[in-house]
């Protein structure tokens, strides 16, 4: 079976570093890189970029909502025209960088309160989707599995690979447990690769009750904020080889 | 002999409105347009896009300095890295926003103080040259006659579409005249009229003591920052017309 | 009875002009005077605060959320403490600009969307209220009259100036009639020099429908973003000088 | 002998964290900090004063050019009147949010590309100056020893502390040796020590040749980039005090 491992990368801003590109670079194999809103610079994302290709790691955009103070997780209300702009204006903005490298974006994944809005908001799910199939009918969206946002990329067209979350709890709904509540957020590393191993075997989401809601899903998000993140990341890439997964970039999954 | 008009739009930003574009897109066949760092916020640039391309004006990208409040005319010191992935990061970013209306970004020209600053050195020049072949071999680099950054954008094989101004005076060296200097800016209607129509049959820069600097040109920039600027382009236009040129976009002009 | 006439100035940022506050610091006798987050910076505060001193204009600080973009008019969501230091910051900004000249501020009053939640929102006011008590409980709150902003003002401790607004309709419980809404907004000069002197006579807001809300008010808020707008300012200023008003700063009415 | 420590601190950014304040906060006695044009942000600003004032930290800004990207090391071109109102506004903005503690900013300490230049450049030094000396004639200016900018704040009649750095080498004209020249920065704790206690012993700056330049100085900058720093800042401190020095705020300190 092949499976893909993402991440947030290049989230670093002029002289303000941030998380473990280069650790996260060797076990995800494909990236989703910040465009300047919520963060990243342009010679960062050049950076990303240029580390990331060697590895054989593709790149995806990550665009936000322009909030670099709020680190794109604060909530804004842009308007559709506004919000479409924003996400070409940050594609094409890596699409171009990539370009110069030789390589090019081959999917989009939201960030922050962007993404959480998409999620739950159809309206908002289908400007993104469509957004980023008016840049190109070949663009990946990355979106989580059972949300607005999957189906607003399906309903547009565009080819979409689910995500699963390595170190969130899901409720039984489907949605993630919010911060607030306990044991929302995964933090022993054992506990991480169990979940995702679960939902491999099961076929589907597994919530923190052990209810199962089927969904294919072709990729699992990981972190790296801090070196413990890093090394959690890696041991639930070890996972899922063991379990016999091979793990390959999004544009190498069959999503059709 | 065709000829192209060249003018700065989609210079407001948010609230902020600036320059009559409206009237300027009747007159001109290529616009250079702000991509958010001088000026221009993804809404404006697509809104500028849209009004371009139904009047047959070609789309160019006008990447400046990252320095809203100082309209991008303040030198800065940005490395050759940094410089390169922001030129990269901008002429991406509006090609990425035409793309999803089906144009594409089809010259740059660099604004204000990086421009000045290009046009003057030679290892800047090289940078700024060398980061549009990057993106793109055919993207058309419009630099002012006469200039280190037409040289380098030779040098670096890119299409280089050479441009005179229409309202300001020139040195006998071919420099613009220092706006400090009487005679600057040429404030009459007919006073750019007859120094186009002077360069267009002299077949080179005339400077302000009358000396021709022979040199091809490609495009005349106008400007419409107010009314009576846009009424002037439009005389220019007239003026060329009467003299038997053929106003055309850039991509139409035979650079080789 | 003496009554104050303010305005919302200083709202140019950079190259980009707004306003006519030359025009309009004829007619006013209070300033509020954009602190850098929604528009201004520090240069065209100096310029604001240096024209508006010698016509006897009192200086306010007019603090808005970080939104060049959006010119503060778009809600987010800042925590308290973000809200609170944010406020403080903007209100010293213009401070020290004004204390540099001699002069003080000496009100403020939020701006747009920061406005309109703190208008409704009672812990948002509270926050705004008691932010502005810690610089100082001298300064003056200008808050629309019957909101919850100019309640938690009062609760505060602040001396609190009501305004209402010259050029918009009221409903019957006090609120704006939203600008989606017919009549919303009051075009005509005539129109809004009788709905202020009705409210004058009446002693309270007067509706859309005619019914009056008793409420004491101390100032009326004009508004100059084009010609049109200033000249009607300056209507609403002779009518009430006809009326027998005096029209007076802020500082100098009697708010105990 | 009383002698200052002073570093640069709250030059987080949102999400992004720099330095260890913490740690540096029980070293120094002054603390220089950023107000939002290079670094810090409104809530960074008021946690770092937050943090300070229990520690009987004093209090200064360190204001810098408008390049949050460049962490204001870049040489920005502003005309005199665009610096003055920048270093008041950020100024204000900080005493803003000292005074809702009841504290006041006590000093100011250029920061970067700014101070650098103010350093060398006599009519920039004199604009630095002025409107700190138009902000309050009793604002004490942190200034390095032998500067031009410490003798404009003297032309000025400002307060001048002047300072030296305890891990940088000095030329033998008293200028700091470049970053690109061997040994310009000490990089193991007892160099610093050493070179801190030579100075005060020779009663003024000694070059990287061992020349003294004699000066009074009232401060000793150190640094807490990293966790090494930090602890070296603790052995200056340590060393000093282990001299006879006592360690005092610089409004404590005899400047007349």
């Amino acid at each position: 079976m092949e499976i893909n491992l993402n991440a947030d990368l290049g989230e670093s801003f002029g002289a303000y570093q941030m998380g473990n590109d280069s650790l996260l670079l060797d076990v995800v194999k494909s990236a989703n890189v910040a465009c300047g809103f919520h963060a990243g610079d342009p010679w960062i994302m050049t950076q990303t970029v240029e580390m990331a290709l060697p590895k054989g790691v593709s790149v995806g955009a990550h665009p936000a909502f322009p909030d670099l103070q709020g680190f794109g997780r604060r909530a804004m209300q842009l308007s559709p025209k506004e919000l479409e702009a924003s996400i070409l204006y940050q594609v094409g903005a890596l699409d171009g960088i990539s370009m110069a490298m030789g390589a090019r974006v081959t999917h989009v994944k939201p960030h922050g309160a962007l993404n959480n809005m998409a999620c739950e908001d159809t309206d908002l799910a289908k400007v993104v989707a469509e957004a980023i199939r008016d840049y190109s009918r070949d663009m990946i969206l990355l979106a989580p599995a059972l949300s607005e946002l999957a189906k607003a990329g399906t309903a547009a067209g565009l080819p979409v690979a689910l995500e699963v979350f390595s170190d969130r709890a899901y409720t039984d709904s489907g949605h993630l447990v919010s911060r607030s509540q306990p044991g929302a957020v995964l933090h022993k590393s054992e506990e991480c690769v169990a979940h995702v191993l679960r939902m491999v075997e099961q076929g589907g989401i597994v919530s923190i009750n052990g209810k199962c809601l089927p969904t294919p899903f072709h990729s699992v998000c990981v972190h790296g904020d801090n070196l413990h993140a890093a090394e959690t990341a890696n041991k639930v890439r070890l996972g899922l080889e063991a379990a016999g997964c091979t793990i390959v970039t999004l544009p190498e999954i069959d999503l059709s």
